[in-house]
């Protein structure tokens, strides 16, 4: 190990880039989320379905029993792995890392609870047979900033307003 | 949100639960790591490829151009998702969330290091191409414990000496 500044492997991302990577996230129904455990600060890794609703923003339903979902709770700090690994070299396909802020929607928040609902259910209808048990709850995921792998040697670094769609 | 102590939802694993997430953990080749970043201390999801080398052991190869490799020479603590969504709904398919550990197989070490290449690349052989450039690391997670999910409600955790194959 050495303190020497690395090279930033993540390029600019252009415009191309940008569509490029949106296309894979709006194609997407489930991610790998990563929170901080309460308890010991550990990191895990969780499956989670998605409900893409906007340029890398989406919709979470969990479950209170879930590990993720008091994580979320106690630091809404976490990050979504998406893109479907596919047949071969696991590393030659495209995927993107989100690092975003989850935000809890609560159906006290009648219209907003209800438009969540819905958006949710549009991109995973098998949902409905569960959504409305009180133990789930909807989250809205934010993003601070996306790394798009486009596999190897085909990374770039997508921030501020590029994340607007 | 309440401080009542909520029901663990895992139940302790039979043999033939662990015999059933062990064969999932086994057919895997890549898999979600959640590492902690070391600049923020956010939590992060990224894809690896992963050669599994025993029950619930697998050897990754990551490049020191990747987010994961310099947290994880930070902090070992890591997570690791595996198990394919499949079609509908993307959590009735089995998965496995391993709370590891991950440590370093120098090429110092000669014969370690060549162990583990011969089984990274038996996993991976695509990885030929680029296993031996300076820039990849291989390192060895150590499960600490796996957290099985086998669809709804289907939910078991495998600690200690069940963790040994």
């Amino acid at each position: 190990m050495t303190d020497a500044p690395r090279p930033d492997p993540f390029a600019d991302a252009t415009p191309d880039i940008v569509a490029e990577a949106a296309a894979v996230f709006a194609a997407c129904r489930h991610g790998a989320l990563a929170t901080i455990a309460p308890g010991d600060g550990w990191p895990q890794a969780t499956r989670v379905g998605l409900a893409p609703v906007g340029r890398f923003r989406g919709l979470i339903l969990v479950s209170a029993l879930a590990a993720h979902t008091a994580a979320l709770r106690a630091d809404p700090r976490c990050s979504l792995l998406v893109g479907e690994a596919g047949k071969g070299d696991p590393l030659a396909h495209k995927r993107l890392t989100l690092k975003c802020r989850a935000r809890e929607i609560f159906r006290e928040d009648a219209e907003g609870y209800a438009v969540a609902r819905a958006a949710y259910l549009s991109a995973q209808p098998k949902a409905k047979l569960y959504i409305d048990l009180g133990d789930f709850a909807l989250m809205a995921l934010a993003p601070e900033s996306v790394s798009f792998n486009g596999g190897f040697g085909r990374a770039a670094r997508i921030e501020g307003e590029m994340l607007a769609g």
